[in-house]
């Protein structure tokens, strides 16, 4: 392992991180906020240890795979770490626990948050907090590697590491071009969700920063009320149509407006995607109707809109869900569970590998039926090798043995079933909101500092699928050279 | 497929069920009761429909694997459907529905029941509820196996179905010597219990039927405060004990009777399924000392006796745990999740299935570690194939699917989320009681008919491993021949 090479791309990250910096420091001297001076602080904190860092001697070594997954691990630990740093310098999150949590709930666009008041808070705070979702949404090691062209060949494990997904496919044959047309379609869908958003009549401010939570699937809301506080369908339909297309695989968006667009609609994923969305809606929809005698139009607005917030994993929401019928609560934590699109910015164990793993379970039946046939699993017509089927089946035991370890260490905390267990769902799905007091009316405030920080890792695991952090834990990662 | 070769088998087993029903006859009569006259309809319905079943002309062909499969599913549906009659021909159950779920909760070894009050009922109903367990715990076809011993070569396929765990060893070369080797066992360990029990003071009555819930690990008691009502030291610790026999791998049982003890301490299902139930034991104890300040020895007893209970899923209570810090309960939500060993007669997921996905994770970080290194997974010293591992893959894959989408059909009854989660987790799991309204103190009647017929299914599907079922319902079995 190159110790010094993965220093300076720490480095490097903060480097990124002070420039990201920037632009809330800019956004509160605007508004004439003091909340400049602690982004200040932070950005010269980033800037001189960035220095240091890249000035570390290293050879000039490729970066191995594993190396890769390790530096991405450090890297977001890194960003996390320093990230918190401006709630705590501004007074606005006095804990340090409470402002890691919101970082890293911000990054890992997770949106759940630990403030019970968000009106209350500095407009330059805000705009960092929903930066932070941006940022995270698409990656920042992607980023780097869309600036910097010449990181040599062990740029696409970086690549790989941080990218959601159990098939990464190369859109382009460079990194560095892949990276780009990534945060081109990124910026895209955001400026097209901002313009539409200030159409609709909301303020430019709130439109940008709604944009950077729709985009990055994260959920983070300038109100308490979540989008609801609005009270407007045009902007509840708007974001509901972001948060569907943030959810969708990025590599079929870019094969669509390069004109394949029948090509992409085949694509079996996206038909699941969109067969799990409607089928929740309309049984979510009925529920309401039936169990709660809500009227046919906003049971169908509140369904729609809910549910997609939920399997694209943002987390923003026009009803308190926590009140619906426990039939539509458990419809939302299957959708938890599930996520949205590999290669898109959701979170949850991604619809591929549910693809797979149901495609598995299929065989496994067949082969029952006709012991003597051999049958391979294919998707979109290629065949999948059955060392990708067990990597997602590896994907599933870790979730589920981190699933069930976190909500076991969240319990010592007393509670409740349903908050212990859904906050380690909402959390490692990179969701938002739970379900009982943690509901889109609720808050993460009542836990435990310990709780915080088990929560941000779990945070983290979610967003870089696991492996990189399980790597970079692993005692075999650090007694072998 | 064979269908009248099936409905023959169909006919045998309720001829099997038929000899059950002279137990609680025989008991009913014996004590006087009223109830003899149902048992002995239903005894009778069962021979005439035997016969007419057994009397269909059929070819004498070979069993295929499915076939195995779905006669086994059929079975058990078959003795549930007429094992339900007593309960509704002698008013102790005036509904069908609860009487099915009791009776499938019975012959699956679960142990939830929609009784309000078990002390009320006669001394044979409560005889018969036991003697399903019984029936249930070592497998009916098993049974059958056992006593008629030329059913041909179709015969192993049988067994395999109806017998819990991913790898399927024969004992003895013939499924009949098998057959009769864990029948055996099974009814050394019951006898075992009786006798120590009654050394303990329990009358022989209570005795007998305890030692039925406890060897097959079903959990149904003749009182309403379970194990705790005897409020005997000797009585519970006698009684955990033989739970945590009956959650070891019968056929390590044989090895350590034939004198292989240490070759049977070396397996790491059992290290495993001992360390679980240990590490549960010692943290349980901890959170009821240090959250709700209990006295050590009391910390310990109820520790030791629920954690044992509910990892070899009988579902035998002393305390209370739905009113245990959260901590505590998770800890049972674990071990509901993992059963004990294969090849006992617990169920859950199994600690050897655990094992082996805990393996394949730890390949897929060792892969990312090391990508050039091939690694193979090993159990006991024994290569494992990737086909078994796989299968217990889509195992898991069928589990996680059965308890989100049981989950959401039970919570139409909007009994809440930790009720409706857990109600399925314990019927697939075939533990007994869950957390909140269904813990050791509730009981399933506040569900509706229909919810009471999904977790009758699911308590089947858990029982048989889910692929008889599985394979049962799957249209390609059908539509194929």
């Amino acid at each position: 392992m190159n110790f010094r090479l993965i220093l300076n791309i720490m480095g490097y990250t903060l480097w990124v991180e002070a420039g990201c910096l920037l632009l809330p420091l800019l956004v509160s001297a605007g508004y004439g906020e003091a909340c400049w001076e602690p982004f200040l602080w932070t950005l010269g904190l980033c800037s001189l240890c960035g220095l240091i860092l890249t000035r570390i001697p290293a050879r000039k070594n490729r970066l191995q795979g594993r190396d890769g997954y390790a530096v991405v691990a450090m890297a977001w630990i890194v960003l996390c770490l320093f990230g918190a740093v401006p709630y705590v310098l501004s007074g606005a999150v006095p804990h340090y626990a409470d402002a890691l949590f919101e970082t890293a709930s911000g990054l890992t666009t997770t949106g759940a948050t630990i403030l019970t008041d968000v009106e209350a808070m500095p407009r330059g705070i805000l705009f960092w907090r929903a930066l932070t979702q941006w940022m995270g949404g698409m990656g920042v090691l992607v980023l780097f590697l869309a600036l910097m062209p010449r990181t040599g060949a062990g740029a696409v494990h970086l690549m790989r590491a941080e990218s959601p997904g159990p098939i990464k496919s190369k859109l382009l044959p460079h990194v560095s071009d892949t990276a780009k047309v990534l945060y081109g379609i990124y910026i895209g869908l955001t400026a097209a969700e901002i313009v539409a958003l200030c159409l609709a009549g909301m303020d430019f401010y709130e439109a940008v920063l709604h944009s950077f939570s729709t985009i990055s699937t994260g959920g983070f809301s300038t109100r308490n009320a979540s989008i609801a506080a609005f009270g407007s369908p045009a902007i509840t339909w708007i974001v509901a149509i972001f948060m569907f297309l943030s959810g969708i695989n990025f590599s079929l968006i870019f094969i669509s407006l390069r004109g394949h667009i029948r090509a992409a609609l085949h694509s079996e994923e996206l038909r699941l995607y969109t067969l799990l969305t409607l089928g929740s809606i309309g049984l979510i929809a009925a529920s309401l109707m039936v169990q709660q005698s809500v009227p046919l139009g906003r049971a169908l607005k509140d369904s729609v809109f809910n549910a997609v917030s939920t399997v694209t994993t943002t987390g923003f929401a026009t009803a308190d869900f926590a009140q619906w019928p426990v039939f539509g609560q458990m419809l939302l934590v299957i959708l938890m569970f599930t996520g949205a699109c590999a290669g898109s910015t959701s979170g949850g164990i991604k619809v591929s590998r549910i693809l797979l793993l149901g495609k598995l379970l299929h065989r496994e039946i067949k082969k029952i039926l006709h012991p003597k046939h051999i049958s391979v699993i294919t998707v979109d017509g290629q065949l999948v090798e059955d060392r990708v089927v067990s990597s997602a089946a590896a994907y599933m035991v870790a979730y589920m043995i981190l699933l069930l370890g976190g909500a076991t260490l969240l319990a010592w905390d007393n509670l409740g079933f349903t908050e212990s267990f859904t906050a380690v769902l909402t959390c490692l799905g990179n969701v938002g909101p739970g379900l009982g007091r943690l509901g889109p009316a609720g808050n993460f405030s009542p836990f435990s500092g310990f709780s915080k920080v088990v929560m941000s890792l779990l945070m983290l695991l979610g967003r870089l699928e696991l492996m990189p952090i399980l790597v970079m834990l692993s005692p075999r990662m650090w007694r072998e050279r």
